[in-house]
């Protein structure tokens, strides 16, 4: 997504059909990451917002083979386990990670999210699994995610009912303690199922210095400006996560949010640690990101069924504009830009103007006229080039922009010997009164120069640029034609066609295209931006044509 | 993605474990469209990027039940089918789609990819589930999505062998036609096997004026300045997919791309049509943005397995940098940029000066150069807000920014009756010479004006205003506090701290606030611009500590 492989991540869960959980939130969250998903199908559901219909399991030889083919082929970068349905398949899964990876430290990043009962109530991992899963994944776990039940049916299997169950934020932390003792490497007891206050956090903080607390979404220092009162802040009710690693417990604190889209939420959270573990950042900044892109799915959630309904995994994705340059398309921008002005930049190129021209029947008064304006224009389109250097961040585009200042001066010196040509002093070319077209173009550039930022004023001194390159190309071809209707032999206005269709004028136009097809690379323009660019570039397009049609219509 | 509620697609296909094709490729395209997947799992595959390993077909009464869990909860919108694996579950598939909709009309838009044998040979559909697919299936279908020797073994099965070989264009549009007659309301013979030319194309369709061309990613009118020559064009093998619909047939015509890339290339081109489909929009719009997914997958597809690799389902996606405003986190964007500046914000409106003013400790000499100063950098200020004008597009921000230069003409004269009171006359505040911190701030937000969009002046703008809010507010607070640090009574900084912590003043702020928000909502930033806004931010920070660093440093 951002230009680098995309690490590949692997869920071993079972498929819940409405798309909400199991192994398609995980893909629908790797993808969010900009991870690549593979998936080994434990059991099938069918399922919907409403509950859990129908369970399929895979038989665990199947199981099996699906986890050696992915294992066997794809360098898997993180592994989280969801539903895992019977101890059968359980003990399949940590039997064939083990045989694959021979020794244990090899394993990449496991998450095991110990799903026993979904959310409707339906039993999702049998009974006898539990002790199996705590036995044979957990000592190959980099972390395990139980939320309140989970943990409690862990603990009582362990330590009998009498002390199993979980209520306050104590609890959770001695719950996270003995946890660990089961042989994962870090424990993440979630508290969606248990309601804290800040004055509950404050409390146990208080006591507990060596806890650290994350509240990204909750308080901040020095930020009075943004704060309800600390009366409403106090009561508010929270959710808070405990993340237990061997020397560090850290406190994960966000508002509680009160919403029916909750349908996933933990598939979500542990494919999201998954996601950023494979980048390799550490348990805590993972379990960082991937509590804020929960909350925030469940914040933005979309109706979706008439019960439980999924949280949403888009809410950090945007679509870009412009497709990546690439070997059947260098030039993705450009493309649209012309295709988008399409009638317009026809009517500009193929001006009727241009066509006079070429077949050297253009009245003199007429090239007169515009070599005349052209001159007074390419005065603005420079001072809009000094526009661009004071806008600049790097002495890179400093000098590509002086480079075409340079390449003006010359035009504008061929035009003098043009206009010497044909019995015009430099002191009329200078007392010429300016069109309103003339005013209108080159105003508008400096209009644009001011407004925008260097990329809008980019795409306004491209239209020019690149539109008298494609006069010169189009010409050049059509005068190459058998029979064609070009004349270049004797035309008065060779020199003028030469210059456009010459390779230094091309080299110029080719640096212009670069310098669009980069900006779109480098800063891929939002919905707004874009839609500037294209009514930019398509204004300035008429700008052109304007400029002839005042040449052309002057007798 | 873009804010309105996405639609809901459902894929009924096979797992592919490897992630690259089935309804893991389904769900990643319905993803990158913006859709919401849904899936129903016809077979599990035990399958890499190298091949198939086996197959494990989900039993037909099974196969139903998930689709009628979809169905009867979720509003679909579109639905694809893959692989369907043998002839009862094809026909579970029919009787359950006419079954749940009772009108065959009421079934929205069906894609039907007829897959039958994966791109490493193994066979994925039973020989006598053809027919089936062909007569239960196909007179459901709003498209069916054949290649080569797909759309061979259709005709092949209805019409013998002997006139079922596609090699040609013309035998494309053929077969189209007499697919059309198995009952769908269109048909996409697509054309990867087939190599042909620009000439091949330009023959047929010389001959035929009937056909419509679409070719986006290749030729152009009035393209000159980004083509290769005629001769490279005319030799470039092409890939050229046949659209038949009742009245109209559309040739789809692009580079052909040389790439072992091509795993999962037909689920992925019929999942995006289904999402493109589900929009709303017609067939050839959604085979054109759909052809052109592909093919860029394809050319973007990055390393994964040893084998035939997958396509790059992700490179449409951008990550967006700021999250969406929300009930437990309203101003995202202004918390991000404290937070990124923590540290020298926290110098900032905790400064010595501030807690000197409070304590009513300030020497006079500091508070007199501090205000005079500040009398100056506020011309700057304005003059900057002037530009804000300048850059605005809209009567609302021309508005916005003209309210606040008159708030800030307003803050002017209180400092004027604040010098008066100290016996500093407005001679004497005009001819203050200004500090160098003055001026570095002054004319940096000056820069920035010139330099950028009027986001980044937004965002120059915004540590000054809120800056003295946040002081106001902690002030104000602190002083609350039994036996606070802070002395409002007989300070003679009072009305300093009553203005900056005052209504009129806090009313300006929450404006601010709300400005910078919605910046990040409509002008979401790319990552080189949300470097910048973080950039400019932390600048204007250090700078406001300078500001006070100087006034306080005086003695």
């Amino acid at each position: 997504m951002d230009g680098t492989t995309p690490p590949a991540v692997l869920t071993i869960a079972g498929s819940d059909s409405s798309g909400g959980a199991g192994i398609q939130a995980d893909l629908k969250a790797f993808t969010a990451f900009g991870c690549y998903g593979t998936s080994v199908i434990t059991a099938l559901t069918a399922q919907n917002t409403k509950g859990v219909q129908g369970v399929h399991p895979t038989p665990p030889e199947f199981l099996e083979q699906q986890l050696r083919a992915v294992l066997e082929d794809i360098d898997i970068k993180s592994i989280k386990t969801g539903m895992l349905y019977d101890a059968e398949n359980t003990r399949r899964v940590a039997s064939t990670l083990r045989a694959h990876f021979e020794d244990t430290a090899r394993i990449p990043p496991l998450i095991v999210d110990p799903v026993a009962v979904s959310t409707s109530g339906h039993t999702l991992l049998h009974p006898e699994a539990v002790d199996v899963m705590a036995k044979e994944l957990f000592p190959l776990a980099a972390l395990i995610t139980p939320n309140k039940p989970e943990a409690e049916l862990l603990l009582s299997r362990k330590e009998g009912s009498a002390h199993a169950r979980i209520e306050t934020l104590e609890d959770m932390l001695s719950a996270s303690e003995r946890l660990l003792a089961l042989g994962p490497k870090a424990v993440l007891v979630k508290g969606g199922h248990i309601s804290l206050t800040l004055a509950d956090v404050r409390k146990v903080v208080a006591s507990r210095p060596d806890l650290a607390v994350v509240q990204e979404n909750f308080l901040g220092e020095n930020m009075e400006i943004l704060q309800v009162s600390e009366e409403v802040l106090n009561a508010r009710p929270l959710v808070v996560d405990v993340l237990r690693e061997a020397k560090s417990v850290t406190l994960f604190v966000s508002p509680r949010i009160e919403s029916t889209n909750t349908h996933g939420t933990g598939c979500t959270l542990a494919a999201a640690i998954a996601s950023v573990l494979s980048k390799g950042e550490p348990m805590p900044e993972a379990v960082r990101q991937a509590t804020i892109f929960t909350h925030v799915g469940i914040e933005t959630a979309f109706p979706v069924g008439k019960g439980h309904g999924p949280l949403n995994h888009m809410h950090m994705l945007t679509r870009k504009l412009v497709p990546p340059p690439r070997p059947s398309n260098p030039h993705p921008l450009t493309r649209i830009l012309i295709q988008s002005s399409k009638r317009t930049w026809k009517e500009y190129v193929e001006h009727e103007f241009v066509k006079q021209l070429a077949q050297g029947t253009l009245p003199k008064e007429c090239f007169l006229h515009f070599i005349k304006q052209d001159y007074l224009y390419l005065k603005y389109y420079a001072r809009a080039y000094g526009l661009l250097i004071a806008k600049s961040a790097t002495y890179t585009s400093i000098q590509s922009a002086t480079q075409t200042i340079m390449y003006i001066i010359t035009e504008v010196t061929t035009h003098k010997s043009f206009c010497a040509l044909w019995g015009i002093s430099e002191a009329e070319l200078s007392a010429t009164p300016e069109s309103p077209s003339t005013t209108a173009y080159g105003a508008y550039l400096l209009d644009i120069g001011l407004q925008g930022d260097s990329a809008k004023l980019i795409m306004a001194l491209a239209a020019c640029l690149l539109g008298y390159g494609e006069v010169g190309l189009w010409l050049k071809k059509e005068a190459a034609k058998p029979n064609s209707w070009v004349k270049l032999k004797g035309n008065q206005y060779l020199k003028w066609i030469e210059d456009y269709s010459g390779e230094n004028y091309q080299a110029a136009v080719k640096l212009g295209i670069e310098t669009i097809e980069t900006l779109a690379v480098d800063n891929a323009p939002n919905a707004r931006q874009f839609h500037e660019w294209c009514v930019i570039w398509e204004k300035c397009t008429r700008l052109e044509k304007g400029f002839w049609d005042a040449s052309l219509n002057l007798l």
